[in-house]
């Protein structure tokens, strides 16, 4: 790195005193315009780096990093919000970066903050998250060919760097693992057909039970919101199937429908692990704490976290990706809800 | 508000055209230095306001707000986190400010992060949260005078601005529920001495206890991290204690705490809210769906959120603020484990 040029070079190169330099820099001199040139000049010239603000002014570059997410419902919890954030804060700030978050809006409003942050040159770049089809923020920023990188994937025809999860490699690790433990009546709670992230992992269960010549019946596949009520009702409709139908196992796509299916099984006075293995996803930090604690798949969030803001941070200082399109595999943690008390 | 000066007008008055003004202002035309200075003359006499960079280097406002928060350990969720910031976001952008997110650091670089933002004019003031005693953060900001609001209180002979939840009023709910029902053995987890939330939410149940002419046993009290585990084995040493002094009540001042206490009860062949009668405090989103659920304490997060915004934006912008010290009460959510299956 080069050696960085004092303020008070700018003053003898300027011929002022190092006082006068630094309050025309930080905004604060009433000096005469003349004496203000001869100052910014000599800074020019010297390649002085003055504070981030009027460094910015000079490189139109803010070195900050616009991030927003959609809330989650008061019944939900977020699984990865406070690590994801920590490890992009601190790829970022390592980087000299910080985080600009923004509040998520819906509709319209949603691409005017986008566009808001833009023309307002307020952040060099966006991190997006819980990337669906079409979803208008991608389009948005492609369309304006502003830089960001995405946590997942959307439509397979539009080309943009990503960091994504393999959830169907999960699925893949969940059904297998049901497989193994004798299993081959396995029911999914999933999410509705339009959900991006829940049609992946979905796709995993499918593949799993194919390679092992297993064709699911239609009623064990329930789409819905991934919600508590939602894994409850479906799984006592399950649970009412007659002997031969009935799923010995129920895989959920996220922990909170695997909770209601725990409560669907208990209340029928069968046991979860024993007489019904149960499955979520996220391995949200509460699971491994309920009765039985909760099988479930793990994403490596602040690996990812840290990927991301890496690649961003290469795009905007104009470096070669190493990789554009990133999928991690995660993790199989199991507990006694697949395996009965034995573990 | 006063209408807009227009490039055009600076252009006019500064005898060079549109297109000139527009590349210096963004720092990308190379220009004479006469002409440059004639141009931010006109500007400064115009009162012309061009895009935020630009504005902030002439006004020392950077228009962001630092926030920075410890992570939670990785087997614990942040119950507040989602909420808390969508509140800030939200709050923040109808007053034209964003919040700039940095990493949470300790011992020694804990304050440089601060003062780093503080010097680079990263940010226009901070908000700060799990306050403790002595906290490192405060003491510097109100020695460098730097404006900023914290959620939380600290040592009583601090004065700065905050916005708090009366955990102590919290606990009395708590309590007051289970003297009703009869309980007079009420044991309490709570973390260290050192932890001022954990002594604000403890003096509750002091205050409670004693009203009702009750004196606690010592054993009744048990401090540790507040974690699953210590919830779990403290439960147990209760459970062990002779009849006449086993606890018929359980109140937790986090909602992982009285989730180990329920495991304990639940292993020894108990029924937690009929047997014993346990209390969790946040009110977890997932606390709902346990078996069987939580009584929990509510705080109201996103009233809380606005609130410290609005206080901070008030002293930015320096207006008065209407209380300076705000404490809100948080909300006994009753649900079976302290009532039995009738609810």
């Amino acid at each position: 790195m080069p050696r960085r040029v004092t303020l008070k070079q700018v003053a003898a190169r300027a011929g002022v005193s190092y006082q006068t330099v630094s309050k025309v820099i930080n905004g604060k001199a009433q000096v005469s315009p003349e004496t203000e040139a001869r100052i910014w000049e000599a800074v020019r010239e010297l390649g002085y780096r003055p504070h981030y603000i009027a460094r910015s002014l000079r490189a139109q570059r803010s070195r900050l990093i616009g991030y927003s997410w959609p809330p989650s419902p008061p019944d939900q919890p977020n699984p990865i919000l406070d690590l994801f954030l920590q490890s992009m804060f601190t790829a970022a700030e390592e980087a000299g970066y910080y985080l600009l978050c923004f509040p998520h809006h819906y509709g319209e409003r949603q691409i005017e903050s986008y566009r808001e942050l833009i023309e307002s040159a307020r952040v060099d770049g966006f991190i997006v998250s819980s990337v669906e089809f079409d979803d208008p923020r991608l389009a948005f920023l492609m369309e304006k060919d502003y830089p960001f990188v995405a946590f997942g994937r959307s439509n397979p025809d539009w080309d943009f760097p990503y960091v994504d999860v393999d959830g169907a490699a999960g699925m893949v690790k969940v059904v297998n693992h049901l497989l193994e433990r004798g299993h081959r009546r396995i029911a999914a709670l999933a999410w509705p057909e339009a959900s991006r992230v829940g049609q992946n992992r979905l796709d995993g269960y499918f593949t799993a039970l194919q390679r092992a010549g297993i064709m699911p019946l239609d009623a064990w596949i329930a789409r819905g919101e991934g919600r508590f009520d939602f894994g409850y009702q479906a799984t006592l409709q399950w649970l009412d199937l007659p002997p031969d139908e009935r799923p010995t196992a129920i895989v959920a796509l996220n922990d909170v429908m695997a909770i209601g299916a725990m409560r669907a099984v208990q209340e029928r006075g069968l046991r979860v692990g024993v007489d019904v293995a149960i499955t979520g996803f996220d391995d949200y930090p509460l699971v491994q704490y309920l009765t039985p604690p909760l099988t479930s798949v793990r994403q490596p969030i602040w690996d990812i976290g840290q990927r991301i803001v890496s690649m961003l941070v290469a795009l905007l200082e104009g470096q070669p990706l190493q990789e554009r399109h990133v999928l991690v595999e995660p993790e199989l943690i199991i507990r006694a809800s697949s395996t009965g008390p034995a573990g």
